[in-house]
């Protein structure tokens, strides 16, 4: 058996053991370090995914850890390797997997979501899964990796240049990412974000925010591009304001990125992209050439995770991180430590 | 003095003399031939564009005729010389311009809208807006040029490449030369339409045609593309329904081109734009070499502009064509013939 955090219904985690899986052919048995908590995993917390996720299961795909054991017929990868995992399994039949977007296969099995996840001891899942970490690199900050992995294709959906202008509009975790990895690809980037604390910690990376509160964002866009608008908008608020924002704030032919999870269906200033000529594209995962680039970035420090960690708290106390994200306070990533002791915890 | 077809209120048109202006220098004096009567005059008629357009003005930008004089300074063309006009003046120096993309020039002078149009005897423009017409083409079918112009722009702008599938959501003028234009770029395309007329006359050009009121479409994309769904898809309907059809037809990562006006906000489901990795391109007017390439395929054949023109009327009976139009009856283009005999008519 494992110790693992387990959804069970509509707002009710444990910490409770689950299945051990021995690792098949093929697979591998990790020891899962540090797991972040996602946005994702607080919609599933919330219920809003009841009809995808089948409960108890257990959370987690922002993870960092080493191989414990590997399965007949995996080759390259050794126990103690520190390793990431990018969660996705595709059908490569499907006609998405055919024409070459296996990350969004029409089947997708994404892990951590539609099969168990690595909030807990001990984890097995596909080799060919495996990311490998650099040495140097410390097992909490390379937790982030994935959120980075995110942010790396978002940016290059929405073709980000040097030189052009970028606004995010959403300055948590994925938001703050791509806003750092839109910089690192020469772009100027401005935070738009209600929260006080969340834009202090941007401005403290050097990413000048605004409060969209203060209803001045699209005149303060104007000014700052000459009367152009933005090149480039990221939509990860997941609010409908932040798409209004990010619509208005657009220059002719501009171009917005979805990144965020609109669950209903929401108002679209359509006109506005007909008179511009704007472009919006969606972005929801990424690809292994994504999840390499995020590693080099997290590694080399121009994603310096470790500003985005608000906290580690043990297994035990995962329920209450989630609380405590869904509060909705001074806080960014937390991360679940999968080997602190835990004894005599569950939730 | 010139007859001419002018928007004086809403629903208000009368067939009456206008000024006529001299050409002056870089302009040129012509005389319309046919002129199409297009879904954005409708709009006007309607007045829904009155915050935009100072009545009374002249109407109509999608022409043909003959130069008649040309001002001081202008070179290459002579009375006579058959021509269409695109119809648009860009100041050059807003940040559009500057970055190339004068056809959406951020303080554009569309002419027969913001400046008076081609729905009359006499008509002065600038020389820098005639393109020039093959002698071997019918000034009738030449009038069709210019929302050929839009459907090649549209095509573009939604990269369009041989072998794909295309579903053109509204079957009006623009949507039918939109499925000619993706056709000739090698396209598979259908069209959805709820007229009976106009899906007969889709039909009769080779073009597959879906009622949408049968509720079958989606179910009808899947089925033909073998599960995958569209490669593009063109709301050309304005309708609130078209665009749920177009982004739910569209596979993974597909291309929706959003051509029609909506002059308010609509819901869009923006979690299939993540979900698919959907793209959403407006596409509003063209640049000279869409106009040639329309010239092209209007003179060649390839568009039979013929068969879209559903009658052609003198300047005098415009405002009843408008009311057919509007009634949304048995009917397609309407062409009104400027060299017609109007004596003693105004409507």
């Amino acid at each position: 058996m494992t110790l693992a955090v387990r959804y069970t219904a509509a707002r009710t985690l444990d910490t409770a053991p689950a299945e051990l899986f021995e690792p098949g052919p093929g697979e591998v048995l990790l020891a899962p370090a540090f797991v972040g908590i996602c946005g994702t995993d607080l919609h599933i917390f919330h219920g809003d995914m009841d009809a995808r996720v089948a409960a108890p299961t257990v959370l987690g795909h922002e993870m960092s850890g080493r191989v414990v054991a590997v399965g007949a017929g995996v080759e390259g990868w050794r126990p103690g390797d520190a390793v990431t995992v990018m969660p996705l399994r595709w059908d490569g039949t499907c006609p998405a997997c055919v024409k070459g977007n296996r990350h969004v296969c029409q089947n997708l099995d994404f892990i951590g979501i539609d099969s168990p996840g690595a909030m807990q001891q001990r984890w097995t899942v596909p080799a060919s899964t495996l990311v490998r970490l650099p040495g140097s690199l410390a097992l909490e900050r390379a937790a982030l990796v994935e959120p980075t992995a995110v942010a790396v294709h978002d940016v290059g959906r929405a073709r980000v240049k040097a030189g052009e202008r970028v606004v995010v509009v959403g300055g948590g975790p994925v938001g703050i990412l791509i806003a750092l990895v839109a910089r690192a690809a020469g772009a100027e980037v401005r935070v738009v974000e209600p929260s006080a604390h969340r834009r202090k910690l941007a401005e403290g990376l050097g990413l000048p925010s605004w409060d969209p509160a203060a209803g001045e964002v699209v005149e303060a866009v104007r000014e700052w591009t000459g009367g152009a608008g933005a090149d480039v908008a990221f939509e990860v608020s997941g609010a409908a304001g932040g798409v209004e924002t990010a619509v208005e704030v657009l220059a002719v032919r501009g171009r917005l990125c979805l990144v965020a999870i609109h669950p209903r269906p929401r108002e679209v200033n359509l006109h506005r992209f007909f008179w511009r000529e704007l472009t919006l594209v969606g972005a929801r995962l990424y690809d292994r050439g994504d999840f390499e680039r995020a590693v080099e970035l997290v590694a080399e420090g121009t994603v310096p995770a470790e500003r985005l960690i608000s906290s580690v708290v043990p297994l035990a106390e995962a329920a209450a991180a989630f609380e405590a994200l869904e509060g909705g306070g001074d806080v960014m990533k937390i991360l679940v430590d999968c080997a602190a002791d835990t004894e005599g915890g569950t939730a």
